[in-house]
């Protein structure tokens, strides 16, 4: 498989260094914005199947071009979520398959932000499905962990453990530490601040999509390998825009395990308006509040040596059992920053996200996987993938009760 | 008198328009690095006595040029601190007296920054005491609200109400809200952070200064005029650093009631960075990020029409009356927005800040202080002080019981 990856942060970095050990990648071309930033990226492998390269995101013809340059079958994009849109037309102009971690970005509803979806997540992709699938090509939208995984449990659960679901409940959360900072995130605060501070996205069978207040219906979930209990709030994530197109629930949620400190720093940040990403001046310049945030932290990516802990990415599904009786579970996925480090030298939150990618595209590159037009994980059988990802050393787990 | 004030910003403007009231200024020239800030505020008085100027606050060769163009004797300093030596020095220079509401920047100590001080907030302008005695120039630094009529508080309660002082107690507090405004400050935000990220500093007769954690010892102090109670904790403050120099005191704080919502806001902007002054690279552009948070807020000078409630500076003394018996009085003074909006178009906070320089200033014009050196409001007889302020319309109150 001939791959364009796009985006040589943390995660495109993390995607380099898990492909550079599978045999299905035939070439990987590494393209950022900053080309010192893709070519340290596939320095790090050594490996003379990758590449890398300059291109600009936003520059649809560029990045056509590059796909036939190179001669790749398939766009994988690994920039933040501003981004998704060109790189989605392009991949669909140069008739190859696409895979994202995050969708298109969703604008609040005008006159009840925090009652009715406006824009949701991923709209304007869902919008372009026919023309996928009238050139026989495949998006596939939200193939991260959170969306991802998540999504592939929610198939395996629905596929293989449960008659009837009530409810389809991702749950993360961590016990991260960063030592030497008070305060330094675990991944990209610019989509952190999107996700956190949008109105939260729930579904309903009998409502269909509807939004609440920013951090609504806390709840503290006990997460599982000694993580332990966590404060979790809705916040909206593609999941719940996902999930209900292919698994049949009574509900689907997202709840993300900010902890307090973290949930005061966004509400600090709202308030101040410096979330904003409207330009204001300052003194002769033009810059976008939240672009400074973002500049004014520790990278995330280069953070993993002074991290300790693990993260967890999972589904709590609640419902009737195959046997008639009322059953709950957790479905997850655990990291060890210092297993992580160790293997990848990369930090536990990008390479979980990373790695799932990956494992779709060996799935794909195998035929494994196949489909056309704009599909979630859960489109596909949960099996393959879920026995592929144990097979690169990082298995998942299921916890009976919930 | 002929007084070049700079800055025209909120307190500049205020200034402007209280000025405007008085005979004895002769001649206002209101300059700022905006020309058209100082214009708008000229005409707003339509007073042939005031003229406009645009002026490079750091530039010191600059203001000596204003001063002597126009025959200023006197430099009134409403900039931010940042620009308070540039100024200072510049009165210096050119021989004229100088008055300030906020004096040169403190440095924490680079140890033990919670525990000891460093460069103390004033120290820069003190070391140059010296010459401006030998010059026979007065330098009549924080000369505010706060600092300001809070140190005359400070001389007023030594010379007439205690025989001895335990604690100088600064405490401030308000009960203003802005319609329409999650969060809007109601002066600086640069300097707020300025003063509230900064060790504060408290002053005990047996230990000199020294400083403590941010928002240490929190209380809770009942405001008078139905402001009622508000949570107050440790700032850095300049009297403390003033009134220990000229009044006899045990101990001296400043506690600003700040309210847990802003507190946490300011937290906030630590943990992330966002407090410093120290540029960011930004994609092509480097910005503070303080700069930032500031351009990102409104600017409270405009809020006055948003703005209601009252806002109180003033001193909680505690000690033995000239009674032999204990005693406890707070010395205060109150703006009502509502008031100061329908007297001067000019909101409370605003207001209440400057005032006090022109009360000083015709003081000084009519020979009623006089002085040489670097002196604080402590330094001069607080009775004619207190007494002219409240012929402005601008009554101040005692409260006894603390």
């Amino acid at each position: 498989m001939r791959i364009l990856l796009i985006g040589a942060g943390g995660v495109g970095a993390a995607v380099t260094a898990i492909a550079a050990r599978r045999r299905f990648v035939e070439r990987l071309v590494v393209a950022d914005v900053q080309l010192a930033r893709a070519e340290k990226a596939v320095a790090a492998t050594g490996d003379p199947r990758f590449v890398a390269a300059r291109v600009d995101a936003s520059d649809e013809a560029a990045v056509g071009a590059l796909l036939g340059e190179h001669g790749c079958t398939v766009l994988l994009n690994a920039t933040d979520p501003r981004f998704v849109m060109p790189l989605f037309r392009a991949a669909l102009s140069a008739g190859v398959d696409y895979l994202d971690m995050a969708m298109s970005l969703s604008r609040p509803h005008p006159e009840e932000p925090h009652r009715r979806t406006g824009v949701k997540l991923g709209d304007e992709q869902f919008a372009l499905a026919g023309h996928w699938e009238a050139a026989g090509r495949l998006a596939l939208v939200g193939m991260g962990v959170e969306p991802g995984l998540s999504d592939v449990f929610a198939r395996y659960a629905a596929d293989h453990l449960f008659a009837e679901i009530d409810e389809l409940g991702v749950r993360d959360g961590a016990n991260l530490a960063v030592r030497g900072h008070d305060f330094a995130p675990s991944f990209s605060i610019w989509t952190t601040i999107e996700e956190c501070l949008n109105p939260p996205v729930i579904w309903e069978r009998d409502r269909g999509w509807f939004t609440t207040e920013p951090f609504s219906e806390p709840e503290v979930f006990d997460f599982p390998e000694r993580i332990g209990p966590v404060e979790c709030v809705n916040v909206e994530h593609e999941e719940v825009v996902l999930m209900p197109r292919w698994v049949d629930a009574r509900r689907v949620t997202f709840k993300y395990g900010l902890g307090t400190e973290f949930i005061d720093v966004l509400k600090a940040l709202h308030k101040t308006g410096l979330d904003s990403t409207n330009p204001v001046r300052v003194g002769d310049v033009e810059v976008a509040p939240r672009d400074v945030v973002a500049a004014a932290l520790p990278d995330p990516a280069g953070l993993g040596e002074l991290m300790t802990g693990k993260t967890c990415a999972g589904l709590w599904v609640r419902g009737t059992g195959r046997d008639g009786n009322p059953r709950e579970v957790y479905l997850y996925h655990v990291v060890d920053n210092a297993w992580s480090m160790t293997e990848y030298g990369t930090q536990a939150v990008v390479w979980q996200t990373a790695v799932n990618p990956v494992v779709a595209l060996e799935l794909l590159a195998t035929g494994r996987w196949q489909g056309a037009g704009v599909l979630g994980p859960e489109a596909f059988d949960a099996v393959p993938f879920l026995d592929l990802l144990t097979a690169y050393g990082s298995p998942w787990g299921m916890r009976e009760g919930g």
